[in-house]
């Protein structure tokens, strides 16, 4: 279920090393179990979603299913399409925030991102919340505890994605055909039997509260469009098919699009054919699963797989956002600190805002899928729009034969994609959607701002001109704190000394008697460096030091204060040393200009 | 209500500084009214913690609250009369821990040390608890939320004493005034009443489910020794008092007993005669009140008093604990940072332990007086047990005129402390005292284990001899890692000619044009200094870096890392600027053992 288009080129689900050979690239139906997972997964919440818009209107409009499935199903056979071109434009891949950046300028490109954040940490939130349903649906146990599962389910993802996971597509083609088998054999299963073999859940009383107006119609297709998101994944995959790699993803797109119709269309037969209306403790799907499976292992199987699969496409938003926050940071629209990859290969803040922003939206919405869906999709069609855009915009100005055609099937999509997009932002404004109205806006604001800052400071810094040469060599000195006269105090100077021209050392006492002994102790030692000892009746360390190395910084030399740092062998330990020196580098450097060094000394210890 | 003898010693409530008079210091009754907070509080728990442990014998039994209240105040007479000599011997004040370590060896100054931790903790707990009571009392609303009230009240304090206080005892004399007037208001209207003016709280069906049996007795005693905690403060508060300091201290200790000996029998008198029974949602203390001033505004004054004065009784702790866990670090007990103060006067680590821990304390149990109150006490009393103890040894050794009588009198004491320890100890094992025997010697290994480390860390760096002198001064290498060409790197530059004898840049980059770029750039504005560019396919910039200081490192020249920082003016820009360097700072200072130098560039924007 991603939305948006950045993920897969991003990060190809099959990472190839240079002289890998094209063995370990996918065919089309290869593709097609690795990289459909996360659109086929919203069949377990998009049927779902009509039928609780259109119960509002009695059971009886239960009946409006199937024509407004059909529609949704002639929506996506015009992404299919679009995206068939989206590929033979783009056979790298390209997300809408890259496409959009390259094709659209500066403020297309904004929205791009600001819908993908929104909808990747979405895609999370609602993947989780549905796999919680569906787990509830097998252990009705677990229904009090939906937004536990979730919050625990969320942070095993944070904590596999800060490890970093080794992706391959393969691993993700198992689970993917179980799902499709499954589904499938409901479909089927369910057609052949003249009545459903089982009834799970606790009836509802249906109160009809509306006429089935045009409105109560819209807001059930809208609420079906969140079934539709993830089919751009292949278009953002293109690299990791085989060759011919464009007709052969095309294909996977189209038989994307072939399944995701098929199981639609089925499960909406079923739902009409059955009067499938919402009831309590069990999602529809998994009331499909009893009616044609009955509820022996296969129902508990299937719900398990439907729930794995939900999991895995949450996953895909931890192998997204990351990616694009650090494209984000790198165009200077985000801190940079999102660019960064420590000891891991691995986008760690990245991973922890998603998690973290995840888990303040589940907590919102007390990951009731239901209340999830209204502001899911409508980035998710921002994305698909600009898309389209793009690309009627690169044949308006490539002109390559056939050109009007194509753009006009591209321009089609986009018209549909934006009129589809309307319609949801309209009927689903005050259940939710005012919520993506304000993020998305907000976002853009703040990567404007963001670049906007960095251009500044980089004006500041003069990047980009050669500066003036560096000043000529300026005396120096460096200033070491002491507390004895020790082994840390000897590792300290001797490494001052080697820095410094001049080398001092300073302690603070607040006890006289104390004073002395130390000024003894050095007499006796004689290290070769004067010892200067401030008064502190305060017992403060800190200030006395700070005043004493801005007093010496005043007389233009170069002033470093060389802080020894005691280093314990174990991390258990730290909590024991060091506090009192990262404190006063602390205060230093939040007070001084001077050059703070740290010097460790490693214990046996 | 604090307990072990450390607090008042250790931060005298009103701050002589030398050359102020003996006006300043406190007369007897303003010593009362200024130390005794503590201890008078603690009538808002105590005897409605006897009512609740006799009521489970039906309400016949609670016609043993008032002899139990007398077994209690004989008890108090005691401590009093010990807590005299303790002042003589004592002048200058002194905690439990002092003492301890004075007179009865290492072991007996960790058990103190321990009990005072864990009793200063249950302090904040149960004060704040009762004062919730006393509040949801007057308010019924609030019954619901007393965890949020108590923890919105331990917040508050955390907050206000990490900003810091400017203590005065005389601040404290208007509260306590206010409650003894109340308190004994109480008392002597409902004397004279023969009947409850009103009743208030929901009653609550009492059934006896046990015989009045000794055991029953036994804990309801121990539970009303809760009463007593606090009457230790006057003696270590000696120092404030004006001269004849010792006399005056004694009679503000004697009167303090009889305050708080009639306080408790008279209300142990008026819940004898009303046979006052637990009721739904009012502490006893506010019964007793309805019952002598009705529900008019008095009531309301009176428990809001009360819940100020207990809110203040937990303030206290924030000026014990922390002291005393600046004293455990100066003598290696605890991490050295609880004796850190930075900009603030204030132990901010003790601040923020104690919240912390009161704050786990209050969520475990659920801000329940009585889940608190068996945990309570236990420390308290041996902190009294080692100060008669200490008393004791102390008159064996100096054997002054009349010492085997003052012995006599302390041994007593410890005896009679013991006993209740020991009561207090075996009545409330099950329902909680179990902590307090976990928790205890749990903290005194911790306390030793920490000594033992630092006794190590000592040894090894050599403290206390005389260190070889600093080696010969080494030539030295300053490695400074640059981005790009720009002011910042002229100021890194510069500062690293200033402080090595010889300088390197080094450069990361992943791509070969922005490295030629680079390259290019460095030659135009040749600053006289090297330019090393490595090559980091997998954009990881740490590791590169890491890997040639370590290289760099191998030839015995002492290396520095200087880390340029770009410091925005604004703090809202930190998390946009230096994430990279710090990162970098980090590894290499965990990684290696060369000098980290950071230098601040400050922007102006």
């Amino acid at each position: 279920m991603v939305y948006g288009l950045a993920r897969r080129e991003l990060r190809p689900r099959v990472p190839l090393r240079p002289g890998e050979g094209d063995k370990h690239r996918l065919t089309s139906l290869e593709g097609l179990a690795a990289l459909s997972l996360d659109a086929l997964s919203s069949v377990a919440y998009g049927p779902e979603a009509i039928v609780l818009a259109l119960v509002v209107a009695g059971t009886g409009a239960l009946t409006a299913t199937l024509p407004i499935t059909l529609a949704i199903t002639f929506l996506l056979a015009a992404l299919v399409v679009s995206y068939g071109q989206v590929i033979a434009v783009h056979p790298d891949g390209g997300g809408a925030y890259a496409v959009a950046k390259a094709d659209l300028g500066a403020t297309a490109s904004l929205l791009a991102a600001a819908s993908l954040v929104v909808d990747y940490v979405l895609t999370v939130a609602v993947s989780l919340a549905a796999g919680a349903d569906a787990l509830a649906s097998a252990f009705p146990a677990l229904a009090g505890d939906k937004l536990l599962v979730c919050l625990v389910g969320l942070a095993l993802l944070a904590a596999v994605n800060l490890r970093g996971v080794t992706e391959s597509a393969r691993v993700l083609m198992l689970p993917t055909v179980l799902f499709v088998v499954a589904i499938l054999g409901v479909i089927l299963l369910g057609l052949l039997r003249a009545h459903p073999l089982a009834v799970v859940g606790t009836a509802r009383p249906v109160h009809a509260t509306e006429a089935l107006t045009a409105l109560v119609v819209l807001k059930a297709f809208s609420s079906g469009c969140s079934a539709l998101t993830g089919v751009e994944a292949i278009a953002n995959a293109v690299p990791t098919f085989r060759e011919p790699r464009v007709r052969r993803a095309q294909r996977t797109e189209l038989m994307l699009g072939a399944l995701l119709g098929t199981m639609l269309i089925g499960l909406a037969v079923l739902i009409h054919r059955d009067r499938v209306a919402p009831r309590g403790g069990v999602t529809v799907l998994a009331q499909l699963t009893a009616g044609a499976y009955g509820t022996g292992w296969p129902y508990y199987a299937t719900n398990l797989v439907v729930t794995l699969v939900l999991g895995l496409a949450a996953n895909t938003s931890f192998g997204g956002l990351p990616v694009l926050m650090s494209l984000l940071a790198r165009d200077h629209r985000l801190p940079h600190l999102f660019g960064l990859r420590a000891e891991r290969p691995v986008y760690r803040y990245g991973v922890v805002a998603l998690a973290l922003l995840a888990a303040l939206l589940l907590l919102a919405t007390d990951a009731d899928t239901h209340r999830l869906l209204p502001l899911f999709a409508i980035g998710v069609f921002i994305g698909f729009t600009l898309s389209q855009l793009g690309l009627v915009r690169h044949w308006a100005a490539r002109r390559p034969p056939g050109w009007r055609r194509r753009a006009l099937i591209n321009g089609t999509g986009a018209v549909l994609t934006t009129l589809a997009g309307v319609i949801l932002l309209f009927s689903k404004f005050l259940s939710g959607a005012w919520v993506v109205v304000l993020a998305v806006p907000l976002l853009m604001l703040l990567f404007a701002r963001i670049q906007r800052y960095y251009t500044e400071v980089g004006e500041e810094l003069g990047l980009g001109r050669i500066p003036e040469p560096p000043p000529r060599r300026t005396a120096s000195l460096v200033i070491v704190p002491i507390g004895e006269v020790s082994e840390l105090a000897r590792h300290a100077v001797g490494a001052a000394l080697a820095l410094g021209d001049e080398v001092v050392a300073v302690a603070v006492h607040a006890d006289p008697a104390r004073s002395r002994a130390l000024e003894e102790a050095w007499a006796r030692w004689d290290p070769g460096v004067r010892l200067d000892i401030i008064d502190s009746p305060h017992r403060s360390l800190v200030q006395p030091v700070v005043a004493y190395v801005q007093r010496a910084a005043a007389d233009g030399r170069q002033v470093a204060v060389l802080i020894p740092e005691v280093e314990p062998r174990h991390r258990r330990y730290e909590i024991l040393q060091n506090q009192r020196g990262l404190l006063l580098a602390t205060v230093l450097r939040a007070r001084t200009d001077v050059v703070v060094c740290l010097l460790p000394y490693r214990l046996k210890l």
